[in-house]
């Protein structure tokens, strides 16, 4: 939370962290996210696993993806598959809705003469909206939610839980990779692939598979320029934003690999994180909360 | 909800409403959102008030803005004053923080020898974060909230309410408009705005006047690319976006202005669309939600 760009072109700047010219802040009584940071040990971190990463460069950069195997196993491992045969490199981003999602895909799958080979990997599957609840480590946010009777966080995915029901899954929060399907629940591959924009679409929850979520470059994808076909599709081809190359992370060399660590949400670090996000003592804040929106937590990211 | 580019050019499509091949929908038992616009009549609509309403024209086109005088008098007077002036014109958005904010004003705002006159407007004005509960319309919400005892709407935007303490106050919604301030409450002015982006920043909350919403454009705003710098500044003046001219909806001849009409929320058809939100009766929907948010019910705009 730097200040200075800020504070050197703005007189009145929206998250400035310093004051001159104006009655002193209150003293600080809590933790602000950046002291929580400064003072995690290495150990509350954990290394992003190549074979659990998508690397998906195109023009504008690269985008990072963390893979959820655990609550979509069969999407993750066709996916994979697809990786392995380069399915995704230039095709497309077909899509961007905006306050909802950016997507992309074959812009020939209809045209069963010109789509591409799904090769090895399935057509479609089974969807995995939700699971048993079973072993599944959860951190449980004790601050309620308007979707689901409980909400926290499983091995660093935003998770939601309905212990009546048994059931866990993950939650459409802003960066959630999902799986793009028809009207029927098994008609997904992970050949389409969606990502949340904008105020989290918790409603879509249990309704597609999610099998993971951006760690890097998420900008980049909100930056694109909306589509203005129905949904937001792009109206011409020529807008489509072509996959330049889109590459599981263990089929990388690894000197094209990126070092990403993600915050353990299993740690007391993390849960000082949550409580900085719930009330915040930055000078800047004149009234707290006191409560914090799943969707409003960050999973904080860093490239040592 | 049109789908028929999405059917034409994609086998797995995320909003598609219709099937092929696969298991008939099942029977629709409820209203989907647009069999309630479609059926809504002339009087749920109101007309956007010229004097109520900023048109800002900027290389990507325009953005329109309702102004909320009930709930900031005061910064919306200094904002209409800041417009006659034409204060804004040729100044820039500054910000573009993803996930958070796009936010304009004078790049030279902290340089009082090259600073832009507030002519007759002031520098700043005490914060109107919230106000007590009087005669202010109220239709709530009853799904709940995590930040606020109660939420709903009032005359057209998004609003929460606290009975003990006997507040009102609007909502950090995607597309909500505040003024920018620094660490002081009564620092900010109107000369530096900024629109919500990305999931709900509802933390500011009652930390920040919100002066509006914006009605239309907001995917011209959404779409701009992220600054690099701390909080989201762009790091070069020329990254700066120009804006060319930003005026009062009343200040301009009519020839020049869009009719715009924006569904009133205080009528069944608002109450009905909500449910629509609340529970998706589309086929595509396999599992309904049951509760929504009040950051994901859309408040539809037209131009008849």
């Amino acid at each position: 939370m730097g200040f200075r760009h800020c504070r050197a072109a703005l007189a009145a700047c929206l998250f400035s962290v310093a004051t001159a010219g104006f009655a002193a802040p209150p003293p600080a009584k809590g933790k602000t996210m950046s002291d929580v940071l400064a003072a995690s040990a290495a150990t509350d971190w954990r290394r992003l696993d190549p074979d659990n990463s998508v690397y998906l460069d195109f023009a504008a950069g690269r985008v990072i993806i963390e893979l959820a195997p655990a609550f979509a196993p069969q999407h993750v491992a066709n996916l994979r598959t697809l990786l392995r045969q380069h399915y995704f490199d230039g095709l497309a981003i077909l899509r961007v809705h905006d306050n909802y999602v950016v997507q992309w895909g074959d812009p020939d799958a209809g045209d069963a003469d010109k789509a591409r080979s799904f090769g090895e990997a399935k057509h479609s599957l089974p969807g995995e909206f939700s699971q048993a609840i079973g072993k599944q480590p959860f951190v449980r946010l004790p601050d309620g939610d308007v979707y689901a009777p409980q909400v926290g966080w499983s091995g660093g995915f935003p998770a939601a839980r309905d212990p009546k029901a048994g059931q866990i899954w993950l939650t459409h929060c802003y960066g959630m990779v999902g799986v793009g399907r028809d009207n029927a629940a098994d008609s997904g591959s992970g050949a389409e692939l969606y990502v949340v924009l904008g105020h989290s679409p918790r409603h879509l929850d249990r309704n597609v598979t999610l099998v993971g979520r951006v760690v890097q470059g998420m900008e980049l994808l909100a930056a694109l320029p909306r589509g203005s076909a129905a949904l937001g599709f792009y109206d011409k081809p020529e807008q489509r934003i072509p996959l330049t190359r889109v590459r599981l992370g263990s089929e990388l060399p690894e000197s094209e690999r990126s070092t990403v660590e993600l915050l353990r949400t299993d740690t007391a670090t993390f849960t000082a994180l949550v409580e900085t996000r719930r009330n915040r003592w930055d000078d800047w804040y004149l009234q707290r909360s006191g409560k914090v929106e799943l969707c409003n937590v960050p999973l904080p990211v860093r490239q040592p």
